[in-house]
């Protein structure tokens, strides 16, 4: 029995391995591979309404708010929401929380002028800046909710006058939000949603269209909402793995309840990193992400061999971002409580062969 | 048995959804998914540098030239080809061909100055213009190599001073190219190259970084280059399904073995096309696809009961698109010439039972 805590592409629930398996050979009885099927028949059609109804359903976004499956992950949001928010002339602001909201700052200042309102560089991003000031005058205000990096988490929505837009790749759907709160959300799928080449976009309608902008077709968010994501070929498996984990996530209870173990993973696992005194976290407590937990061994000399002990243990994935150094275990959605204990009996064994 | 002559997403060889089903459970022995495994794991890093180096291998690619798997589709090239190729100021030539052609003109109009060489809009795309004067002082020439909806393709390399780009996308490794011909190829990779969400990229190095224009680092090659194709996360999946398909070609002979596959293949449906009095092309003869065959009834009134008969027959996704209607039979790689016997033993069986 393998623990995967990759930071994503992530563990799924083995169910849905099992589902999206049977599905390439034969989706749905159509006596089709889900590979082979058109995006324009009705069965997918169907796949297309239902993931989309589902994260509807799920993250109760309201009317008003278009729901997108697109391509390129949040590396292309990058570009395409200054593109679609950034009047000509205008400006937006931005919170810089780490190496991927400094790659979201670099990208818009390609296409306007940019505020960062704050910054946590200062100490290696251990910390969520707060207490800053959004300007009023800006268009938007782009945050990210949590940061895979560097351990680090926005639990409390910014209060902005603007409309707010967050990158939240690595914790939707792992806890209540409240969309109405929010101008766009964008997430790569390939940590709670599904598997990598699928992107959601959360868009307020009424936002659009107004910068002045000409875009390109594909790189517009209007035309993919008139054509329902299918303005040209989808990412097909991934969209159908991502429902099928969204179905998942639904039958366990939804959000709220996988929000409470999420609570209790992360709460398990930073106690431990408390108490043991081989190791210590890297980010300030009151900031510390329920999705990536990281930490580092108070001696370096047993970095080494604590992922060799963990390897054995079948834990993988946990080696740190080169960033941070030492160790990251992400415990998205599918990572199991049994996951975490595993981790913890680890550390524990750690604790006594090296005391 | 069903035949799936869909237009694409389409039919790839039942060994390649055996295998991507069973890496869906269990990928390489390694005790996971393919759909969990980092992108930056030595596994998948093999995947990747296995599915570049057959490509490669397959289509000659010379050295000079970079190989790229991203995402967003042809769609996504007809705005990033002049964003990377036309300088600010410049001026691309296009040949139109159709409504794919039509797309990429447009978009980029958007972006530079484009003269258009040749249409053949006049006849509803039913033909492959010829003897049109490429402009000289153009930064490139632009033309779609098969027109998936009009069943034409372009089987003679347009002589051109300019470099050569061309949208591959529905033809790609069903023929042998000479890609030093080419200044970039680009090409879906959802008809014969694998499964929907990833998109080749075949470009001459020495073109890029010429236009003086700001790119938004995901809208630019060269990153992608710099990266092999993990600027960001890759779309794991699909570039590992067509990793399986390219090696099937490979074990198959290759490209030039496929190309006789195809050349029969296509022969023996237009042959019965033009041989049976029910039925009639749509393209000229010397223009037609070996890719998408597309065809009507002489009788307008015949047409539904034909699909019917070819439905019950297991004969699938043959409805004409609506730009042309009628049917069209796509005969990809993976279709096998037992599939097309099926559909000629059906129109056969039309003739008999309506004259």
């Amino acid at each position: 029995m393998k623990h995967n805590f990759g930071a994503g592409p992530c563990i799924l629930p083995q169910e849905v391995f099992q589902e999206a398996s049977q599905a390439v050979l034969n989706f749905n009885d159509t006596g089709l591979s889900i590979l082979e099927i058109s995006h324009r028949s009705k069965e997918f059609e169907a796949v297309m309404a239902e993931t989309e109804r589902l994260v509807r359903e799920l993250l109760s976004v309201p009317t008003g708010y278009s729901i997108l499956f697109l391509q390129g992950g949040a590396s292309t949001q990058f570009a395409m929401v200054p593109l679609n928010l950034l009047p000509e002339g205008g400006k937006a602001a931005y919170l810089d929380t780490g190496t991927w909201a400094s790659k979201a700052i670099k990208e818009a200042k390609k296409i306007g002028d940019v505020t960062v309102v704050a910054s946590s560089a200062d100490t290696n991003y251990t910390y969520i800046p707060k207490n800053y000031d959004v300007p009023t005058d800006a268009a938007y205000f782009h945050y990210t909710s949590n940061n895979t990096i560097f351990g680090t988490e926005v639990f409390e929505t910014p209060q902005s006058s603007i409309p707010l837009v967050s990158d939240m790749s690595s914790d939707i759907l792992s806890r209540k939000i409240n969309v109405a709160d929010y101008g766009l959300i964008y997430a790569g799928a390939q940590k709670n949603m599904g598997p990598a080449g699928a992107t959601l976009v959360i868009v307020k309608d009424e936002l659009l269209g107004k910068t002045g902008r000409t875009l390109s077709t594909i790189f517009d968010y209007q035309p993919h909402i008139a054509a329902g994501s299918m303005y040209n070929t989808p990412p097909v498996f991934s969209v159908y793995v991502s429902m099928l984990n969204l179905r998942w996530l639904k039958n366990k209870g939804g959000v709220e309840v996988i929000e409470q173990e999420n609570i209790i993973k992360a709460r398990t696992l930073y106690d431990e990193i408390d108490r043991n005194p081989l190791f210590k976290g890297t980010a300030v407590k009151e900031d510390r992400s329920r999705m990536n937990v990281t930490f580092v061994t108070e001696d370096k000399a047993h970095e080494a061999a604590f992922l060799d002990l963990a390897k054995e243990r079948g834990l993988i994935g946990l080696k740190g971002h080169r960033s941070v150094g030492g160790f990251r275990a992400s415990i998205y959605n599918a990572l199991s409580i049994s996951g975490v204990n595993a981790l913890v009996d680890a550390m524990q064994e750690f604790e006594e062969k090296n005391s």
